[in-house]
């Protein structure tokens, strides 16, 4: 099998690289681009996008994904087969027609969705989710699923995970989390008013960020921090991952955990395994696991009061003015001040889980048709009032706010909260092995836990899934206890309820 | 052959795609790249060319360019089938094994040059030089040739041009050049120095750069400008092209020209015939007219008494303390100080080619075997000698100092002082029909230029060849008259010889 791995090696190699192509011309398409280059933008893409479905799924790739498939490999090998094979087997079965109509369809709901968002007319964009939903549905039964139709969705962000095991953890987490939500919405307190609501000059906002960004182990010599409308993380490559953010001059902490947030996507792509460069070992294992990295980092470390203690003196020297008589425990409670809103991107850390579970229960009963598109708008309105209380006035501040499902991404949603209850999960287990990490913390030392992270999960790569992860690091499956009780303390703590 | 040619048109937009790929992969690694990211980027940009080769050379192009080629296309049909003809035909005609020879060969011999520099040691290079003209030289036999071997190499700069019709040009401009360059330098002027040689801030220069580019007629829209170590222009589409530029602080016309200079490069990019976008047809005709419209923008339009007229009072306002004491005729000296110097790129506009002849001479005789490499230092010395009067003290200073050897580039170096004689008489036309071009520029009006050489030559993309181009817009074949004309005229003027 030596000769035929080494041959599947290089083509998947070739594949890789031709990734790193389209990973540049997106990143570049957000930063870079001048408007005009778009049309250009678009082809290019198209046409690297028709290369790698034709490299992946050729006859002598086939071929060699069978044969290997067959064979006794192990280790790094197997995963690898394994790997290619998954995308192999979903690109042989949806027809290039159905990718077309697909790629069409999304690209004018998409500009359906900006106008109808715009007008906040839900009408304008309910036909085409009805028909991006039916080529979505009948795609999933090409690639055919187990149990839930929802799980061929699932699959595709968060790997080998199901809707039977995910369901009832998150059902379980919103039956927790709406009454603690509340009891602290009852209180009425608005910490971060007068505090992080004024004028923060871009230039300073981004000093600080880059300070942040290099003492918490990000390497710039493998990686850049740019500006682009929609903030994200590209990893080009081990020695290339580039960050983005945006800056708002009136409101300090957009960009600042934006960039923190990036950061722990960031650090991940950095730490993936060196020595499986270029082969699927060396990717990160699933959407969730990528976002327990950004949330850990963003969340539960920078938004603690020990992380504010260190940086605090600092801030105040870029923003005298601004922050010269806030103290710790104001700032601490400002970064963490949590409201019934109706915007997700805009949502606190605790209530940010109760827009995901309305997604998911929502997107979950549509591909099972248990809900008709018609009724969306209510749903959504009847699950904000449940959730939080409150009742969005208009459809862009409800079931029209998000991008997702105007491109076709259904299953994406449940790996943010995924994310939630992995990085809680993991941060329990680091603090057991690592005794004075909140010490550590508030002292600025984070190479013990980026170093802890490196070990037990970035280096990972793609070797487990990220059930198998869970259970190697932890030593025990996902549970949505490790996450309640990190809220439950901190927040019970910060509103004393 | 309708059928035949659609065909062959949805082929050679995918490579076209593919280019445009590979030219925003080499963009960013000048201009944003992190430093490890080159090894990934390396195989990403040898991915894509081995992808690239494999269809220009696939057997279906292969038989539609041949069944098109025989059949009686013409118009802009024509020219794409003998354009894609031609690369395919180089394409076929070197085997893989001698790319890659080559490849590796200039790669390594870029390393050995960078060192060879360094320690102005040209025994270090020497070795690597006779190995890449040895398989330039077997490639050129493989490609064929008419008359000189030299024909082989500059046809892949300038196409459809011969060794035996510029040379005579070149020589004759050499023969009238080196004694008007002599009274100049026995002047012994310096007008450049107390001038050009202050402390000049590198935003304030960005600011200014922009400003010209912006009046000059480049549309940002469709354009970036970018700092990178060495400036250069990427045309990545007709919307999309790209300039980069660095500043020196301590010297304030190398960042002020290279943005009019890349500028020029860049209009006439943008310019290319958006109806024939990409195809051939919309491609730069050859490097020399390329060059001829950045030459014409940064020396005959950028250098002139009229334009100083109208922006020193604009570059005094940002630089009141360096340039308040400075009038127009002081200023227009000084950027056209002529030396005699050592390095090409600090060349100024008159000596400078006298510093491509001698490379032209050189590379000719080492291709023609006139020359072994083993003489080639004494060589040089001695041309700069007979052409400027100096002797360079180093290796450094002297032979090793350009890169293009290095690269393997041959037939690349004539093509500058080519695009000098296309630009001065192309100018001299465009002054024929604009009858008050000179009092346009002195008003800061560049619209008339632009929208000239767009008519005439920009939109033409590669509908014509050179040859033909300039015959069409001037009526008569390239001479040297216009070139030295502009030359005696300005510079008499200026040193009073």
């Amino acid at each position: 099998m030596k000769s035929q791995y080494d041959a599947f090696l290089k083509l998947i190699t070739e594949l890789h690289d031709i990734g790193h192509a389209q990973g540049l011309l997106s990143w570049d398409q957000e930063t870079n681009m001048p408007a005009k280059g778009a049309a250009q933008r678009a082809r290019s893409l198209g046409a690297l996008a028709g290369i790698s479905h034709e490299r992946l799924t050729s006859p002598r790739l086939v071929e060699l994904v069978g044969e290997l498939s067959e064979s006794s490999l192990s280790g790094d090998a197997a995963v690898n087969v394994r790997e290619i094979k998954r995308s192999q087997d979903r690109a042989l079965k949806i027809p290039r027609e159905l990718v077309v109509e697909l790629s069409e369809t999304t690209s004018l709901g998409h500009e359906a969705w900006v106008e109808a968002r715009e007008k906040s007319q839900f009408d304008l964009f309910a036909p085409w989710l009805t028909k991006i939903l039916e080529l979505q549905k009948r795609a999933a039964h090409l690639i055919g699923f187990e149990g839930s139709i929802y799980n061929a969705f699932l699959d595709e962000y968060e790997p080998y995970a199901t809707t039977e095991e995910v369901g009832p953890l998150l059902k379980e987490l919103n039956h927790r989390l709406v009454p603690l939500v509340q009891k602290i919405l009852d209180t009425g307190t608005r910490p971060a008013e007068g505090v992080l609501d004024q004028v923060y000059p871009a230039e300073q906002q981004e000093a600080f960020g880059r300070q942040v960004l290099s003492d918490l182990g990000f390497n710039t010599e493998a990686g850049r921090l740019d500006v682009s409308v929609h903030p994200f993380c590209s990893g080009l490559g081990l020695g290339d991952v580039r960050l983005t953010t945006r800056y708002n001059e009136s409101y300090l902490s957009d960009s600042l955990f934006g960039i923190i947030h990036e950061c722990g996507h960031g650090l991940y792509e950095q730490g993936l395994p060196a020595d499986a460069d270029g082969t699927p070992v060396a990717r990160s294992v699933s959407l969730g696991i990528h976002e327990s990295q950004s949330r850990m980092w963003e969340n539960m470390i920078g938004r603690s009061r020990g992380f504010w203690e260190h940086y605090l003196p600092q801030l105040q020297q870029r923003f005298p003015k601004q922050l010269s008589r806030v103290d710790v425990d104001e700032f601490y409670a400002a970064v963490n001040q949590v409201s019934a809103s109706f915007i997700r991107v805009e949502a606190d850390e605790i209530t940010y889980n109760l827009h995901i579970l309305l997604r998911f229960e929502l997107e979950k009963a549509l591909v099972e048709d248990d809900l008709a598109v018609s009724d969306l708008p209510e749903a959504w309105n009847e699950g904000m009032r449940r959730s939080l209380g409150i009742d969005p006035p208009t459809a862009a501040q409800g079931v029209l706010q998000d991008v997702h499902w105007s491109f076709g991404l259904i299953g994406y949603f449940p790996t943010y909260t995924l994310g939630n209850l992995y990085a809680a999960q993991f941060l329990h287990q680091a603090r057991q092995e690592i005794a004075d990490l909140d010490e550590r913390v508030r002292s600025g030392d984070f190479a013990s836990l980026l170093s802890w992270l490196r070990t037990n999960i970035h280096s990972s790569g793609s070797r487990l899934t990220a059930t198998e992860l869970v259970k190697q690091v932890t030593g025990e499956p996902l549970t949505s206890e490790y996450l309640m009780e990190y809220l439950e303390s901190k927040y019970c703590g910060l509103y004393g309820v």
